[in-house]
């Protein structure tokens, strides 16, 4: 069994549409940093039930020389969060970004986009 | 030692302005769920470096009849992200929310606002 | 309201014992760092469903100096993995350790001890 | 670039032993759970500094039917606290378990065991 085939990417995608949506808005203005904003449910909602929820997000970036940084978690409290986090950063730092979201019934979920 | 004089609140606020600001957009429209942001040297920015910053932040809700709910925790990538989160949820749940943060170097911090 | 009511200690305890015990096993030998244990449900164990569990335990130390350190936090699997957390640390860099947990149904509860 | 590659195993190793280690003390007498053990530098100490230190432990489980379940995340003050937690579970629920951990430097490591 490989770590790999446990962390589902978009090809194991079902209605539920568990994989993290990354969007990313560009500063403008005086503002330097960009919002990433990391969304579990934006086209289909995900349930979100004491039984059934997502319990994290996580958003992390790969640095130009290949380092990961963990860029920040959210965690939820069930039936009352969507599981929605933004994060404040300059993404000009990264070459990619990818996320991670765990739900309480289906498991592990990622995606990556280059920048 | 009390518990409660190790976690800063108002009074303690020097200029580094480490209470987290917490602040609500209600819904509008078809959207039901409202946002809150909870904002840390919102007026005055904290510092953010490997050696000082905020490490986390979170975010509570009290219920009617007083029961304490975890609504969502945010962790920052120390040097990348700013301390800011946003968590989508119905504010009307909920007779006061209160969040925490913890800065390294300065410890626990705590704001409530009554709704 | 306070945040002091809202994060609940010893007076309050009820049947379900949530306040975090700690306890304090000493290095010895050539091992320079001792063990502190954070247990909800020690004499009494509390739920562990996932309608009713502790999400997670958290231990502070409190230095000479004042200085609150967050030493450290655990999150459990809710109806597998039990509340229980060890920390391995020197004691003898604080004058105080104090712990916070939080139960899904119960809330915020706090245990200090001064060293 | 695929995720797979951002998280690191035994074949990328270098002198720093990021692997967490995994080890389950099964469960005697009275008690019907196990302890299972996950650990960074076992053999080799990791740098344990506010520049260069592990963030965090995490411990999953993999079902007989391959759902995936978080049992743990563990998290560390830098420079006080050691890379070590200890979770307490029935294992026999789980056909592998699997880690991850997390240095601000390295960035992501995994190891999985088949039970």
């Amino acid at each position: 069994m490989d770590i790999e085939e446990l962390i589902k990417g978009k090809v194991s995608e079902g209605k539920e549409k568990h994989v993290p949506d990354i969007s990313i808005s560009k500063s403008h203005g005086s503002d330097v940093e960009d919002l990433v904003t990391v969304h579990v449910g934006k086209e289909v909602a995900h349930p979100n039930t004491v039984e059934h929820h997502i319990v994290w997000l996580e958003l992390y970036g790969v640095k130009g020389n290949g380092q990961v940084v963990d860029l920040g978690r959210a965690e939820f409290g069930p039936s009352f969060t969507e599981p929605l986090a933004r994060f404040k950063l300059n993404v000009a730092d990264f070459k990619a970004v990818f996320a991670m979201s765990y739900c309480n019934v289906h498991g592990l979920w990622q995606n990556l986009i280059e920048l």
